[in-house]
């Protein structure tokens, strides 16, 4: 489509992160050609305006110190969540498959960055199972409300990779049927290295996500497995509720979780969890148990 | 306790309005002795500075032409609710009194204002299905982390009354069992008049509440009713997870919602609903269902 303004580069490997001179910048990561993860990236073109408005990739390189979440509670309102939306992840929990997108959220004060240690608070200490989930995340570009399914995917940023960390306990068990008191949790909702340009990405319906904890893969599976696809989760959640620039969809986890295993292997303290997706990256967090009192309930 | 600083005047109750000039601020309702619903109040006294941390409220009164949702997007970040937190409530539902205080979240894109209409979306009138639930809401004053029962009270800034607009069949039928899809939708947690101070509230867990439909009297209640009381609410949600100035609670409904009705009596298109807290004032919603053709799932 012709347009009379001046094309202005867009970004590839959108990060936040901590220059080598201190300050938080956000940058288009730079990688050699092929390389895809924006954790080996060491410079990276600052970029200028408002990422989901008006910006520009300058010529200016900053070293990276270090990888930040690529949004905070600055920049996001919301963190949508799809449950149970794998087929076979579905059935390891002997679960039915839903018929619509199961929606719970966590707060923003969940997120966290693509390398920072994930902590199990004491209270999620209270029994043994905290769970990874790897997931194929959203980041909404553009204020939506009632989009249709076709159209969908232009209010998208990008996508980037996330771990629903999970205490299976208070979530399934302690809740009184809702999730959310086992995925709350300060840090719960990492997300990157990067949010990478939907041309990147490629088909989000068709990418692999794995996750290995220790180096051992635990889950390794395809978002074609998906009972709701992309298209159709922003459409529906986008029905009477607006959504925001910067907000995320974290679009559901495949089989393989802890809580579907005999034995459990539920996460334990120093454990190192990498959630990757094709295309997108991986993030790397340690999980570290909070020292302490238990509190008392 | 001694403290070197001037003593300022503290708010009694805070609005954020729309002044006879046009202009939003915050101010303290201005209301005659004995008057203690702000939506009566004509001027206010203008608050300047930061109402979560350092504020003054001046003597330069402004006229109200509009009262607004006293904060919103640019203010709170997370809301979080409580389902089942009524002994009565659960009992009409057939469900048992929960353990543990059931959280559940709706978007910052829910909240409205003390009298603006309620829009019932077009995804929300798939079935005939809107109930209302008053509720005694908590406004966070401070950050907290793992903060004890005994303190929880100090980090709130004031007490209001919300309501907790819910659309049945997706809450509890299509949801997957998460209740968010019939709860999230854009202006559905309105919220007011005012932010009222903890002194002039009184103790929070002994205050009527009612709703009235078209003025008829549905809901009748007292939070003495409440299972878990809002300084454990308050304790048990900063566990593991902080919460941060701005962010509501909003309590639990009692019995008398139009779901443990026979015949339910569900929300029409034009009803009025008034939620009356005691000591917090009066929530007078229109609810006006969204005209258009329904979305196809």
């Amino acid at each position: 489509m012709f347009t009379s303004s001046t094309m202005s580069r867009q970004f590839t490997r959108l990060i936040r992160f901590l220059g080598t001179d201190s300050k938080v910048y956000f940058g288009d990561a730079i990688l050699p050609s092929g390389v895809k993860d924006a954790r080996l990236a060491t410079e990276a073109y600052l970029i200028g305006g408002d990422i989901f408005g008006s910006y520009t990739v300058t010529d200016t390189k900053v070293g990276i110190s270090k990888l930040l979440s690529p949004l905070n509670d600055a920049h996001t309102r919301t963190v949508r969540f799809v449950g149970m939306n794998y087929g076979k992840h579905a059935d390891e929990l002997g679960l039915p498959r839903p018929q619509y997108p199961v929606l719970f959220f966590k707060p923003v004060t969940a997120l966290n960055g693509p390398t920072e240690d994930v902590i199990v608070p004491r209270i999620a200490q209270a029994t043994d199972a905290t769970d990874y989930e790897c997931e194929l995340v959203v980041v909404i570009g553009k204020r939506c409300r009632d989009v249709n399914k076709k159209e969908a995917l232009d209010y998208v940023l990008g996508y980037s990779c996330g771990n629903d960390l999970s205490q299976r306990t208070w979530q399934t068990e302690r809740g009184g049927g809702q999730f959310s008191l086992g995925k709350m949790y300060d840090g719960w909702a990492p997300f990157g290295p990067a949010i990478v340009s939907p041309k990147l990405a490629g088909n989000p319906d068709n990418l692999k996500l794995s996750t290995k904890v220790n180096g051992e893969i635990v889950q390794d599976a395809d978002t074609t497995d998906m009972i709701h696809k992309v298209a159709d989760v922003v459409s529906f959640y986008s029905q009477g509720s607006t959504l925001m620039p910067g907000d995320l969809i974290f679009t559901g986890t495949p089989f393989g979780v802890a809580a579907g295993r005999n034995p459990h292997n539920w996460l334990k303290d120093g454990d190192v969890v990498e959630i990757e997706v094709e295309n997108l990256g991986t993030l790397k967090n340690k999980i570290v148990f909070e020292k302490g009192e238990k509190p008392k309930l």
